[in-house]
């Protein structure tokens, strides 16, 4: 089934609308082309139901956020819900400040999401409404380890329980959960903590992934996290010894665009609990 | 001529002011950095004319257009037409939504630009105000082909009379053409389409060899086109196995900051029609 | 001193909130994770007193200001002095725009900066009120050279002792300095010139820095401008003859992450005057 959620992206090309940050928006772009599905970026109000419109997927991410973009971010929302389109909402900096975690809650308020994807602190600040966030990044108490592991499949799962949706909480760990499965996926590595947009790349992915499975929504979304963590594992083999973070990120897209099928199965580590 | 007007790029340094979207602005940039220009992005409508008037060329390009700054080009846009400055369009999506369709017409109705250039289903959205859209890419069944050659050969000569400019369809096949002549040019690879913004970078390199080389306009944009293509050639033969999409994007601009003339000259290859 | 400062923002980790333009963001996050730092991006009025207040310090960069950033960057600066926090301007294209150049300025009268990163034709038209810019660049009349060394190390120390703060005036000479002390720093390239944001990318590392560094601000400023520059001639060692401007940027960003307490003490070329 993994496999074959890589392979409908591949065929579908699905058209996802992405109103996203400025920060990572150039790599979020190409990470969606690299697995085969075509980006356009839009942020008007005056437009944005039109191009949600002609799209499959809308990939909505709160960083740098302003009250324009806001506006945006909920017409479109409610109009790819409307035509239920595939829906992801990406909390970036959910518990840093008021404007961000009110924005994520109000939009997940108004408009029911296929998938939450974000860091440990960012869906504690949202589930728990109340957080110990590091900026954008997960505060360091906040890491899913073996010790907590329980734990945390818990709290993913009740927490997609309330919210009736799909949560990706992404980490050193990964749990992607429904009310009832946890994907626990131990892709990836410690270096990608040290390129800017890891998490954005990967909801753009995994908007991309949830639009081209719709009849499979779980196993998508955990299929486009196998596929970045293991694009991190491939990236990283190909790092020569005075290569860093920027050549890093190159690397891990571009293992994104070249993943096939066989390399999927080989090489994602998961188990469902 | 075709290797003259990359001369006059890196002689004269023309400074391109661009208004543009913030998904590709960076590669834009590098692109006109790479040929020999020098690049500066403003777009806040207190400033766009000072801006502009120190520079040689204005870009607008639509993408990621918002009301605050269609205002912004469209003060800019008449201050450089006044200015007698290098001016070009990308109507980035147009077709897309009616707010960029009729952005870019309302851009045209106002000033005169030199060259539009786009994909097949932009310019048919903007020529013929109908159009079958894939997002911010052309529709797979807007492609240049050997059967219908001929035909679009005619539509851009005749949009190009219309709106007596240059107008630059590119996709497989470029058609780059005035009301007279149409250069056809085959340089570039399928791979291109697998990176985001080549269009965009196209746009930021044309405006900036029509700014160099204002007495041959045509030549100016075919030129940058079969740099633009060429380089694509290039940088695809130091793609090692491992590299896809992002690396490649690396290597088209790195081929663009070292194309000289004898490389464009032995690489070209065009007709003129 | 020098490669402790180093050591410093490797241990401390120091959470950095920027400011900053769109062309450049993604290269400057990058940056500030490569020297161990971690960069948050904010720009909304309403959230960036409580976003600078979990910082340590503040970035903040002026290319492609709007009346909405302006705004926020005036509110973020406040907050930020007020709470001690390292303290940046980057006023990028000062002299080119009214607005700009009015911007710095007042930025500079309502907040105190700890330190203002520029090129020369930015800092003259900020000290002089009277500017000869190329766009964002220096002008070409605009050069620190052997002859006129002494004048420029008198105008950064002047106008250091005038705005009490720390002056980096960057080129092909770098000048860091107080009213007091100079450091004259010759690291760096001429082929960094061919890269769109290198000034932005070390107004990011200079303020994580300085936030890191807080009892010996001037040290820290040079350590990061000598990083920056050794990291563009280590980079310019690792690249190969096909590449250009595009790879340069990705070796640059490598070897900062690289960058190691000896390589720094080895390669730091400076002279304190």
């Amino acid at each position: 089934m993994i496999e074959e959620c890589l392979k409908n992206v591949r065929e579908n090309h699905p058209l996802i609308h992405n109103i996203t940050n400025y920060v990572t928006v150039n790599d979020v772009a190409n990470v969606e082309l690299a697995c085969g599905a075509s980006p356009i970026m839009a942020d008007e109000v005056l437009e944005v139901e039109e191009i949600t419109s002609i799209c499959q997927g809308l990939n909505i991410n709160i960083g740098t956020l302003n009250t324009r973009t806001i506006e945006a971010m909920k017409v479109a929302g409610k109009k790819a819900a409307f035509l239920h389109h595939a829906l992801l909402l990406d909390p970036v900096g959910a518990g840093a400040s008021h404007l961000r975690t009110d924005t994520a809650l109000s939009l997940l308020a108004e408009t029911h999401f296929d998938v939450i994807r974000g860091n440990v602190s960012e869906l504690k600040a949202l589930a728990l409404q109340s957080a110990d966030t590091h900026g954008v990044d997960a505060s360091a108490a906040d890491v899913v380890t073996a010790d907590n592991l329980d734990q945390m499949i818990t709290f993913v799962k009740d927490y997609a329980h309330e919210r009736n949706c799909i949560v990706a909480m992404t980490g050193a760990i990964d749990l992607v959960a429904d009310d009832q499965q946890c994907y626990v996926i131990t892709n990836g590595t410690k270096a990608m903590s040290g390129i800017t947009g890891t998490g954005c790349m990967l909801s753009g992915l995994m908007c991309a992934y949830l639009a081209a499975n719709k009849e499979h929504p779980l196993e998508a979304c955990a299929a486009a996290t196998m596929v970045m963590g293991l694009a991190g594992e491939i990236g990283l083999s190909h790092l020569a010894s005075y290569e860093g973070n920027s050549s890093y990120r190159d690397h891990i897209i571009d293992a994104i665009s070249l993943m096939d099928e066989k390399t999927l199965k080989a090489g994602a580590r998961y188990e469902i609990r």
